[in-house]
Order: C-alpha cells, then structure tokens, then sequence
C-alpha cells in the first residue's frame, strides 16, 4: 500500500534554478524526482512546501512523496543522500499521515535574509548573503521590520497581484553580529518575493532613502512601487516550515 | 621610480586550479596578474608567500609586486577588487619596504584544517570542510595534534622529499565546536601536503586505525607511508602568514 513520506531538505540553492521541476533545468525538485526514479524506478511526484526561486537557499524545506515501501525508511533517506548531488541534503525522512500535504498542511514557514554589512565583500559569504558597502542605519531598519508584523494585503511587497494577497506576518527580527544584519520573518506564508521586497524596502529606510512612515501608505497603496526594490536571491534562505 | 607593494588576499580555492600561475587555467597568481595589467597595461610578476593547491582556500595570502605608482594606494585597492572576480579579494594594500619580499622574508605562516564530523552533510558547509560521517575519539586527536610541535624532518608528512625537509612547527590547536572540528598549525614554513598528510595521520589516530606512539615512528622513518593520507584540498585554509 502507498504510504506517504514526509522530508526535510537543505540546499545550497545557487547552482539551481530554484525548486520547480523544469525541463532541461537543474532545479532541486527535478534533482529529488530523479534520485526517487532511480529507487523506486517510476515516477514519483515531489510536493514541496512552497517553490523558492533561482539562487534561495534552504535549510529546512519540507516535502512530501507517495510511493511503495520497498526498503526501510534508514535506506531510503540514505540512498536518497547516496546520489542526490552534495549541495541538497535530506536533512530527515519519515512516514507520515496519508492526508500531510506539504504545503497545504503548513501553519507557517519561517525565512532569513542574509546582509554583508561592509565595504570589503568576504569571498566566503558571496553565495550567502548580500553584500552592502555603504552605512546602515540599524536602529531605523528595525523599527521599521516591526511595521511587517500584521495581517494584511502585502501587493506592495509582492511582483504579481493575487486574488487573495493577505497574508499574516507573526514576527520579524532584525539582528546584527560582527558585519552581518540577519533579517528573520514568520508567516502563514509568502507573496512572490515577498521577503525580499521587504528586505528591499528595510535597506531603503536603512540608507536614509525613505522614512519609516512610507511603508504604511506602501500598504495602502496595494501595489509595487519603485520603493520596494527586490533584494536578490542568494541572501535569502528557507528556515523552516511549521505544521 | 618602482614601488613595492604588499597586499593580503583572501579567495574561495573551490573554483581555481591552486595560487600559481598555469596557461589556460584559472589560479589566484594568474587572476591577479591579469587584474594588475589591465590596470598598468604592463606585465607584473605577483610573488606569494607561497603556493596553495588546488581547492585551498585562503584568508590571509600574502603576495608583492613591483611596479611605478600611477595611482594612490586606495584607487588601486578598489580598482584591483573591481576587476577582480568576487570569489578573490584584497583584504589591504601598502606600499612596503623595497625588500619586502612576500616569501622570503616570512617568518611563520598559520593553516587551518576545517572538518565537518557529523553523518549528515551540511550543503552549506561542502565547500569548505571535510566531512567526516563516523565518530572520532576528539581526546586523541588532541594527543596527537601535540606530537608535531616541533623542529623535525617533515618528509613522512610530504609528498616529496626535499633536499632541506625540516620545519619548525611553533603551535598545534585542535578544537570541536557543535560539528566542526578545526585544527590550527603555526609553523616556519610547510612541506608539499604537509598540513594534509598532519591532518591524514590525525584522522587515522581518531578513528582508531593507529595509536599515537606510531607518529613517533613516522618522524624516524622519514618517508611517507600509508599511515599519512593526504586530507582534502577543501578543508584547508591558509588563514595568516607573519613577517
């Protein structure tokens, strides 16, 4: 009988054009298809939490599959490890209930937004994190991250309009340690390119390029505007995902 | 009237074939020759502190070259990080001493050996760590790391054997943090491998394959043996080199 598995991954997404399968393109969701048909040899459809794009990171994607057991779940999660390439990971596999879904089952999904404070760029945090030359003032970016924190229409933060755009942000969190700011953010779930419109517009306020007071009409506005630029994709990374 | 300068470089060695110069290959040497003359339209010989192999990193390389200032320090510093791919770096420039020279007048130079102890790889960690799945006994490792301190011939730790094989190993350091097992050697100078081989033979006295008392022989025996294999290039990061 069919039995659904339930996975943790982590990828090192800038070798990938993003979760969805696509053909002729290395995406992480193709790379997990392909290690699942080489076990089971059929196919098997791979249902991820949500998609991340070209270059995002994750370290705790969640997804599930249905298939036959044929081995047990040990040699499943370590063949799957065996021949998916270094840079995806099953960070965890297990059977679970046959109504999980991995992305409507989801309570909430947490992101981190990555930023290289500094005007020298560490070759070691280039696939990571933004890097930002110039000040920051970290005192107004964090009081505007607060501002993220509700229920509403988030079109001004997003690159296409929705039917139903609301979205509930839990918390935000802006920190900052030796030359790196870390931006986290928790929500039942996220526009495209959610975060990283609002990372966009955290660095506007941050480089004296608007006040803080500018992200409520953003709201109101409910739609882009030139003052939520998007951050690019190697600073981001998918933290977890909540049931 | 020519100057000479002194800069600190620090790369990501994943994606280069090592620090000295090759025709039709990417190496730190060459990628930073080819910046200098786009910016002098003129050959100048770049001369490090040392080679590093292929798939070595580095925080702290040392290098000097000749040439007659056209511009202030600072323009070239910038200008050299601009035409510089971002994967490799200047961390400072100065203009120093006309006998400075970047190899021999070294003093002692710091590597660090990164391991990723753990059977679950970290994508986030391949490029710069070992990863070693099964247990290693970390209080004999410490025991063994001790035992090279010392002015010795290094040529069971090298993969060839020179005509002047002994070194002067000031300091050894093996410390565990969550998964990441860093070893820190401070020596004159470093053998072919030698970082390596250490680290090899380290690993074989933590998973039990040899006793400590075998280091002892290998230093008599004075040539390499099956006892030292040679660790991953990516683990290894020439981390400082002191004047």
């Amino acid at each position: 009988m069919q039995q659904n598995y339930k996975i943790s991954i982590s990828y090192d997404g800038t070798n990938y054009h993003g979760w969805q399968r696509q053909p002729d393109k290395k995406t992480i969701q193709g790379q997990l298809e392909t290690a699942l048909k080489k076990i089971f040899s059929g196919n098997i459809s791979v249902i991820g939490s949500g998609r991340t794009d070209a270059g995002v990171h994750a370290r705790g994607q969640v997804a599930h599959f249905k298939t036959i057991p044929r081995i047990r779940d040990k040699e499943l999660f370590q063949a799957l490890n065996g021949i998916l390439p270094k840079d995806i990971r099953i960070n965890s596999l297990e059977k679970t209930d046959p109504e999980f879904h991995a992305r409507k089952s989801a309570s909430s999904k947490i992101y981190q937004y990555r930023i290289y404070n500094s005007p020298d760029t560490d070759p070691f945090f280039i696939r990571y994190t933004l890097q930002w030359s110039s000040p920051l003032d970290l005192r107004l970016m964090k009081e505007a991250a607060l501002l993220f924190v509700r229920e509403a229409d988030f079109s001004s933060f997003s690159s296409n309009r929705l039917l139903h755009p609301v979205r509930k942000v839990f918390s935000t969190e802006l920190t900052k340690k030796d030359f790196e700011i870390v931006f986290t953010i928790e929500a039942t779930g996220f526009l495209r390119y959610m975060v990283r419109s609002i990372v966009g517009t955290l660095l506007e306020v941050g480089r004296g390029k608007i006040p803080t007071e500018r992200i409520e009409e953003m709201f109101l506005e409910k739609k882009r505007s030139n003052t939520s630029p998007t951050a690019p994709a190697k600073g981001l990374c998918l933290m977890q995902v909540k049931y």
